[in-house]
């Protein structure tokens, strides 16, 4: 006999949508951003065994982290178009979709609006494809504060704004709020996935999640910009005093959704620049991209705990 | 002898950045999200003959706008990469630019975070070029309320989600609100652009802007939804019965930032069903992008006006 659903949407393991009963009326459920449906898909034998979903913004960097996964995990079964892992959302190019083993590379492009649609097609993804015990991670590059550049920040806590630590929408025009509630034992893990010869840190902090890269940051050189560097400097400084150790675009409503999805999330990213120094990068690129890969790594150290990897093999 | 700078921060037909001053003591300015910058790209040569910059979600349907745009203005001297027109921001895929004549085709993906990034970027792209009396249009695909599917609506008046007519966003902490103002003359020129043997109407309206596709927009097919079908058809119209025509996610953001820059600005969408008869998209993909090239063709008969042609050449 199954058990009803707690509170948070799931049973035994499984991931079931808060709108499952009126999803399930539906004769054809259309991931209609994914070009997937439950019609011409199986999206059960297509995904089945997922059991880490990974977030990033951009679909180059989901897809090089996909290849990452099959060298890590040493899997080289995973499905490919050409020399190129399979993009599973190709009938579409506002997302893309890569699976390697039980890890799937989901891009969100940026903004909470852009992962909002997303991130409701994969938990019904995963919910019609029966996957057991999933976890949710966002991977990503964010501005630090105070922070040696290219340090990997794991979300404790998530703030819009405004410092309010809740996720703002409107549900039938009128306001609703979701806490961004972080899952503490992803959390905690994630922090273990430090090691002693890393040539970084990975702290926890809280992660200022702004709508805008420009003035929303306090930045210097959007198009629009009507206060000076001590105003800056001086904001920076505050969110800095208040525990902020980074600032992106995507944690609030990430970790709002999976608290009210009822699936653990984390959010895991490195900082490119120090905000308190500069505004722009100014490393070079090649350093950047050994940067992106960090937060990368210490989710992937993780999903090997979890899938008792040692040496590339369970 | 320049004139200073208008309210609305253009000069002689020039687009003037409100935060040029900074922008200008700026070595090299970095469109960081575009992969172009001020040095290494003379953004003068490449795109000071632009006159109409048009937006739209995704990049496939940007890219297949510059070809109707070549030939619609039949202009075959653009460059290109192969067999497809060139994409200057190829160094990255965060965003996606082609350029025919004097038309920039730019995607923006989904939400108002992710279009205000490329917007504050192609803002200074235009100021760098030079470029003189610039139009922005947004051109996309929307819900419709009440209308016949296909219709293509042009904004007469954008809302949030809680029907406010501003883009609120946080800048150093504080909430700032942004009047949506509709460019009177632009969105008149459009509606003329309307022809007596078109298969489909052109209206204006109001259109609700929604930062969710899901809940935001009263859908009841989302992973998340704890309303019933009777709650939504009473909001929907509620919406109907105060003007709304259509809703999407950019509009608002986009026509605050175009009147906050002083840049003429339109948006133009079809409309791909109608909400008050259905939540999900049941006619065939043939007849979807038939109807995208409505509102395409709307601001192209627009664009050759303004170019005076006629029959192909100026």
């Amino acid at each position: 006999m199954e058990s009803e659903p707690d509170s948070t949407g799931n049973r035994n393991g499984l991931v079931i949508p808060k709108n499952h009963r009126k999803l399930h009326l539906l004769k054809v459920d259309h991931l209609y951003h994914l070009a997937l449906d439950t019609e011409k898909d199986d999206l059960e034998k297509m995904f089945g065994d997922v059991r880490f979903v990974c977030f990033g913004g951009q679909p180059s960097r989901m897809e090089k982290f996909s290849a990452l996964v099959a060298r890590e995990l040493n899997i080289d079964d995973h499905e490919m178009d050409g020399d190129r892992p399979k993009n599973y959302a190709a009938g579409t190019d506002r997302y893309s979709i890569h699976k390697v083993g039980p890890v799937l590379s989901v891009s969100h492009g940026i903004g909470i609006p852009s992962l909002s649609v997303v991130f409701n097609e994969i938990i019904k993804l995963v919910h019609y494809a029966k996957c057991k015990d999933v976890e949710f991670f966002r991977i990503g590059t964010c501005g630090g504060l105070g922070l040696e550049p290219g340090t990997v920040v794991v979300t404790e806590k998530a703030v819009d704004g405004e410092m309010n630590p809740y996720y703002k929408l409107a549900v039938l025009g009128k306001p609703v709020q979701r806490l961004a509630k972080v899952d503490q034992t992803l959390l905690e893990s994630l922090l273990r996935c430090s090691e002693p010869d890393d040539d970084f840190k990975t702290v926890k902090g809280t992660t200022f999640c702004s709508d805008d890269f420009y003035e929303g940051q306090a930045r210097l050189d959007g198009a629009f910009c009507e206060y000076e560097e001590e105003d800056k400097m001086k904001f920076l400084q505050e969110l800095r005093n208040k525990g902020v150790c980074n600032i992106e675009m995507e944690s609030l409503g990430f970790l709002a959704m999976c608290h009210y999805a009822g699936v653990k999330g984390a959010v895991a990213c490195v900082t490119l620049l120090d905000r308190l120094q500069q505004d722009t990068l100014s490393c070079d690129v090649s350093m950047l991209k050994r940067w992106q890969v960090r937060p990368q790594n210490v989710v992937l150290r993780h999903i090997k705990k979890k899938l008792h990897i040692t040496n590339g093999k369970s």
